[in-house]
């Protein structure tokens, strides 16, 4: 578990957990998120870095992988990304989690780029090949994959309008073919190589959600893809990060209805 | 000027040119694009990168300024991107410039990946600062940048369709407006510091294309972006790669007509 502690800001107790190696804020968490009205945390504590992250939004999940991969130390502030606190605006000029913030007030917003100055900064192996051209490859290949997550977002779009989802859906069967097709081009267990990388992880939470959107049968006609979903199952951060289908189904209802309190489903 | 070679394929002479660095393949340039049914063209020559370009495309201009900033020997091949040679999507998968191959057939696609990589691999100071955190800044910017850059996709989209582009335009000087507040908490002349950098180089073809988008008297409305415009406008990449705005509108008009010749306008 980590170290939870709290400090009172105009009345009201703000509680942040700081989280070791190998430690996850989503399984430990049971903090609930600040929303609008709620005072700006203090300061970052030296040799921390503190994510704001939304227990459920996939582009919060890239960066707490990173996080957990890279055993960074840091602290988690929950943001209620559907009744966001004013102050939130001025750690994340887009409103959108993951943000991080270091001790020195540096602020760093936008899921990828977050994930790579985390990468970047940390001692140890890198997630993110040195070498250009593997980066390279690793970015393209994520350029791909982009083409599958737009569907989803575009299924998330149609669900939330009580469209009918059925044709995003055979289009989406589609995209993720032709992404298997390229997968299975690379003849590596994970994309990167024989180790997981940036790119899986970037990826991951999206596929962690393939159920919510009704899309996880796909993965049976994906066979390349449905290998690497299999084994980064198995993965420690994966593992720490993963939120159970009914969780996420929990949280999904409530979203679709608009109602703020799904970002503390569960808690 | 550069160097020119042929060779004859299937009987079709294809004929690229080779620059050094400070040589500008678009003031030199008076090749002509390959279009559907041209043959392929031969492996990359040894110690040279090749760049598939079109002359008018805001993101083949991107990496460009790269290969010029960065003095990178490179030959160019121009693609006619309204009438695409199949070999092409070989070359780039999604079929868009710029695309570059170097001399062991490594294939890089899309411009900030194109652009990062050739940073990285040329010797010498490079044009992204290799500190993260100012990295992540750079990149940052950059997602500030893009609001703008839609906007002006948005307007073309209109302009293609004969729509009514009068309130995209008064969104788009909305968001220059709020994008030139932020360049001006820079405080330095140009976007990165106190010498041209990458995020300079990504953001200028676009602000080069304001006149044929009829956006370009908004910048008077932007003082800090006039500036920075003013200032690009002295870059020798930007000098080198600089079409006139005549020359823009000349391409512009065929292309949205669907010509496909629009791309070898004025040679």
């Amino acid at each position: 578990m980590g170290v939870t502690w709290w400090w009172i800001t105009g009345g009201v107790i703000l509680h942040l957990t700081a989280y070791t190696a190998h430690q996850s804020p989503i399984m430990a968490g049971s903090t609930k998120s600040l929303a609008k009205g709620s005072p700006a945390p203090g300061p970052v504590p030296d040799g921390l870095i503190r994510a704001y992250l939304m227990r459920f939004c996939p582009f919060a999940q890239r960066a707490q992988l990173v996080l957990i991969a890279r055993e960074i130390n840091y602290e988690v502030v929950y943001v209620n990304t559907l009744n966001k606190p004013d102050w939130f605006f001025e750690k994340s000029p887009f409103g959108l989690v993951p943000a991080i913030e270091t001790s020195e007030g540096q602020l760093i917003y936008e899921s990828l780029i977050v994930c790579d100055y985390l990468d970047e900064v940390s001692p140890g192996k890198k997630l993110t090949p040195e070498d250009p051209f593997q980066k390279a490859q690793q970015r393209m290949l994520l350029e791909h994959f982009f083409k599958v997550e737009n569907l989803v977002f575009k299924i998330l779009g149609a669900l939330k309008n009580n469209a009918d989802t059925s044709a995003l859906k055979a289009e989406f069967l589609k995209k993720l073919i032709l992404f298997d097709e390229i997968v299975s081009k690379l003849n590596t267990p994970y994309v990167g190589g024989s180790s997981v990388s940036m790119a899986d992880y970037m990826m991951w939470p999206i596929f962690e959600r393939f159920s919510i959107f009704g899309v996880k049968d796909c993965l049976e006609k994906t066979p390349h893809l449905h290998q690497w979903y299999q084994l980064m199952l198995q993965d420690p951060a994966v593992k720490a990060t993963f939120t159970k289908p009914e969780v996420q189904e929990g949280f999904f209802k409530l979203y679709l209805q608009g109602i703020p309190e799904a970002v503390d489903y569960g808690i």
